[in-house]
């Protein structure tokens, strides 16, 4: 029989707010993490500072242990970035476990239009994982995470460039490991949610356009780079691209027909 | 003569990679921000907890004092959440100036297909502000925000809807208000860029295909809901859609004809 891992509950990833949307299992924090194209992932540049800090990074949940390891198990999140950023400094320079950060991924699927402002939502899938981030320099599992990242932006790609990279790329590139401690996520889908008091007043419904918006990230036709001299689009990134377009624009519609749940407000 | 208003360089908003490509002011900044579906919200949960919190929200650049402020002038940030949520909560208690925030946001409007995996990048748009977030008391104001809010998702839905709000959804929710204190984009557009290395290696330039393919947010055929009892889809939503659909498209197309300055790598 099947098992379903879960993060473990505790105050700081514990969701409050409509309870019944709310995922621990890690299946669902890592798919949505590794389809989002920009992770955001936060830190604290330090005791002087009173702000947080945010960085669009890319990444991706993988494990270098147990590589064939599936997105329900436990994974480590790989983070790509510039050798002398500030977040690389933090993390080279940590003590212990390494530096505390959140990495948090969103995707809207769709704009959820009801009769009242206060009951119009999204469907969404938000995720946020908490771990400790340290600077990989065991040199395999660098070109694993660097494979397993750019693969990510386009699959089969590592494959398809001029690999592996030199001394000088290796070393202007830093990958930080994310252990995750804790995690949630939060999923969305349905269709408009209305209380009794609108749905009930003619005067409102018979004005008033109710329904979804689907909305996905589209990718267009690839244009050829000046000096590109393969005359053809090559056969993955044409797949790459068809499969994403009707993958997120298939998500996005589905969402839509899902049945609520009787507790579902908006 | 125009003028451009800049945030001021500090160290915890100053780019350090990739410098040409930075951007401190205030219109490109707040554009960025206003243009995004789900912002990212950092702050830290106390000091208790080790890792720093992301949430997604749902906001807006605006100004209470000066409606008519243009998106290059001074403005707030405006949040929306919901009345018990854990950062409201904290910036409730907050003492002094507010809870100290970080708001982010980005868009990927391209994949950079290079040569080598390190060439590779996107075309994309991000920002980051950094202030203080104190809750919105005043009724009128909460009303603006609203508003703000409401429209941002789908222009002219505000007045398209059953309002005011009553009392119980007057108080349900809440409206963060985020004094800027600090701020800064950054935006890569352009085509591929690769080294000589490797523009001037047959055996890489014969089989590897560099070029970019356009990413954009898509909105789809709006769905009316079970209980939609308006016969058409209203003009103000199909003409939202469409300028969406060819606004987004169409930067991400212009975006890749953009001349390199000299000293672009990737």
């Amino acid at each position: 029989m099947g098992r379903t891992l879960t993060y473990p509950k505790k105050p700081s990833n514990t969701v409050n707010r409509y309870k019944h949307r709310a995922t621990y299992d890690l299946g669902a924090i890592h798919s949505i993490i590794n389809s989002t194209q920009v992770l955001h992932v936060s830190f604290s540049p330090g005791p002087s500072e009173p702000f947080p800090a945010i960085l669009p990074m890319i990444g991706q949940m993988g494990s270098f242990d147990y590589p064939s390891a599936s997105i329900d198990e436990p994974l480590d999140c790989y983070l790509h970035g510039y050798v002398s950023s500030r977040i690389m400094n933090l993390a080279r320079d940590s003590e212990g476990e390494g530096l505390p950060v959140c990495v948090a991924a969103s995707k809207v699927d769709g704009l959820i239009l009801s009769l009242t402002p206060n009951s119009h939502s999204y469907n969404y899938r938000s995720a946020i994982i908490q771990g400790y981030a340290q600077l990989v320099t065991d040199e395999a599992e660098k070109l694993y995470a660097m494979e397993l990242i750019t693969n990510s932006v386009l699959a089969d790609r590592w494959a398809n460039t001029r690999v592996p990279p030199d001394r000088a790329e290796m070393s202007s590139t830093v990958i930080l490991r994310v252990k995750v401690v804790s995690g949630s996520g939060k999923i969305r889908d349905g269709g408009v949610s209305d209380e009794k008091k609108d749905t009930g007043n003619e005067e409102v419904t018979d004005r008033v356009w109710t329904g979804v918006v689907p909305v996905w990230e589209t990718f267009g036709e690839p244009v050829p780079s000046d000096q590109n001299k393969v005359a053809e689009v090559p056969g993955y990134i044409s797949a790459f691209v068809a499969a994403q377009n009707a993958g997120n624009r298939q998500y996005a519609e589905k969402a839509i027909g899902v049945q609520l749940p009787k507790e579902e407000q908006h």
